[in-house]
């Protein structure tokens, strides 16, 4: 592959600006600024298919503008019995500020209790799951969120109508001391994610397999006549697809087939939010102390990976490993990677929100090849 | 399919055989006899892959027979400042008795702080994660299961050379009142099990995809060149399959690859036995108490699990609806359903341990076809 050559922008920068976007569109200082480091965190890792560009487009489609989300909304906290799990009612805030807050309180739970489990009704998309369990990984936390995903789109293994979201899994693991990053296991429970079709057929490209179903309900490889798509791994996936479903029907969420659609679900009394699931568990709490040859639990952990990708293995990845990849580009050019169309995004809504745009001119960047 | 017959069962008969079958061991009473309830229950709900007569030939070649469990072992609770997590030294205990004593502490745990955790090290197989998970989703708790397994057999996706175990993740959510039955998620990591492979051998039959991984590390789909397994659903199974191997890495457990070959560790002071790790959660603890059109939360989830499964994919299974159909079998024929070779292998079994054979003469018990 040839290499690319990106404008290179620093996190103040990028995030004085999508902060912007963010109040422009009515919300507050405070959690405009969640969502905006989030951004960043994401554009530092290389997780350009959750960039601001389409956080902000989301919250256009579903969010502020599509009324799943309320600027300057307050979370509930409600009432419970069990001190190791709280329960919110996020009144539809932003989703990102919503999960930085959520895995703080988990990890206060956590260093009381063990573990720590934050479950969040009437929420809006947080966006990258990753990203909370990156965090906490870092600092040294076993961290684990899911959520429904705003629309349902993939069929349950077998099926022909598209009634359980991509839901995600996120798990993050603290392994910076073994392999220098956290591991970090974060997708959706399809084969592959719609926005990926998309490209597919832009690129007027069959799939790989018949990851996607069509109208008639049956398995297509052809992105234009894709209409829904297969959970991932068979009847596993599938599994993973609906425990995430049943976690949302538990702590409030309503009927997969009317979340995100409002319009749909006028009269009919049913809630269109999603939920979230927090949670964060101490590695002490589960360290038995007893590790071979007198190694730490760190060690032991760096002992085990290394085993894993031993024996002819070595050019296996860890989950996280390419993310991990791409903050070191960033650590390396100094800033946020950005390509020619990104940077013309970002530009336009510099001018849209009243920020200078001189400085998203991208002659007065530095440039950096990847 | 034609008909098979069976021999039923009672659960008292099978039990006391097994019982006794364990005690012939070396096995405590109150051991044995939560090993031989959790045979009954897995051949109750048509588990036959990890039946009494299976776990009776692992005990013998890694258990009791093999030096990887100890009969009469106590479980050490070790010290914690974190009271809703336990840890515990299981001492090389029988895997089913720990399991079925960590899954009751989680319970009690969870009725107090929300979620109860048991993390447990030095363990030996408890064969049926799901038996676990079934059972507190059926007493209306959500429930969480993973073990390290015995031998590592899958590699990592890319990978050349097995260094994870099968490590099987098992959930159950308490949806009995949604649709008679728990959901009972319950697999292992890998895309088939090696006991499918040698099955396949038998039949001379290739596997459906290449889901083998042959001596030079290429994916293979003639089984009799198999000789590791590759993870299921690409980078997203070995994720799973991984993260297994962290829990267990930060409970205790030592080098995936020495796990279970007590020979080929000897000198190394590496530990070869299994971790588990189990988790409780208050279905209360996370319910917003906020369901639409005034639900209950049990009625929420009825009406989620049936816009699932509605829309055309009224065919669609949920997992746990083979095991609860089994259930129906045996409870309609009274009892317990067994092939005529199982009933071979038992008459053996009964001979070895001086149970009276006569009980166990196919032609003096009830049958029953299915």
């Amino acid at each position: 592959m040839s290499a690319t050559e990106y404008s290179v922008v620093s996190r103040s920068q990028h995030e004085t600006l999508v902060q912007a976007a963010y109040q422009h569109r009515g919300y507050e200082a405070e959690e405009a600024a969640s969502a905006a480091r989030m951004c960043s965190e994401a554009s530092w890792n290389g997780i350009r298919t959750h960039n601001a560009l389409k956080a902000l487009h989301l919250d256009e489609l579903f969010g502020s503008g599509g009324g799943g989300c309320e600027p300057g909304a307050q979370i509930d906290v409600l009432e419970t019995r069990f001190p190791s799990v709280q329960k919110w009612n996020a009144n539809k805030k932003l989703g990102q500020a919503v999960a930085c807050e959520a895995m703080e309180t988990c990890i206060k739970l956590a260093d009381e209790y063990g573990t720590g489990t934050v479950a969040v009704d009437n929420a809006f998309h947080y966006l990258w799951g990753g990203g909370y369990v990156m965090d906490a990984a870092k600092r040294g936390y076993i961290a684990y969120t899911n959520c429904t995903s705003t629309l349902a789109e993939v069929v349950p293994f077998f099926g022909k109508f598209p009634t359980l979201g991509t839901n995600p899994h996120s798990w993050g693991f603290p392994t910076t001391d073994a392999v220098g990053y956290p591991v970090v296991i974060d997708w959706a429970t399809s084969e592959i994610a719609m926005g990926k079709v998309e490209q597919y057929k832009r690129e007027k490209k069959k799939l790989e397999q018949p990851f996607g179903v069509d109208k008639d309900g049956n398995p297509t490889d052809d992105p234009f006549e894709v209409v829904a798509l297969q959970p991932f791994g068979r009847h596993k996936g599938y599994g993973l697809g609906l425990l995430i479903e049943l976690y949302g029907a538990a702590i409030g969420g309503s009927l997969p087939t009317l979340r995100g659609r409002a319009d749909e679900a006028d009269g009919s009394g049913e809630k269109t939010t999603s939920t979230f699931f927090f949670q964060v568990t101490h590695p002490e709490a589960i360290s038995s102390g007893d590790f071979s040859n007198g190694r730490s639990q760190a060690e032991n952990i760096t002992s085990v990976v290394k085993d894993i990708l031993g024996h002819g293995n070595e050019s296996c990845m860890l989950p996280g490993t390419i993310e991990a990849n791409a903050a070191k580009l960033s650590e390396e050019a100094g800033g946020l990677l950005f390509t020619e169309a990104e940077m013309d995004g970002f530009l336009e809504l510099a001018e849209e929100c009243n920020v200078d745009p001189t400085m998203w001119n991208r002659s007065r960047l530095p440039t950096f090849s990847a």
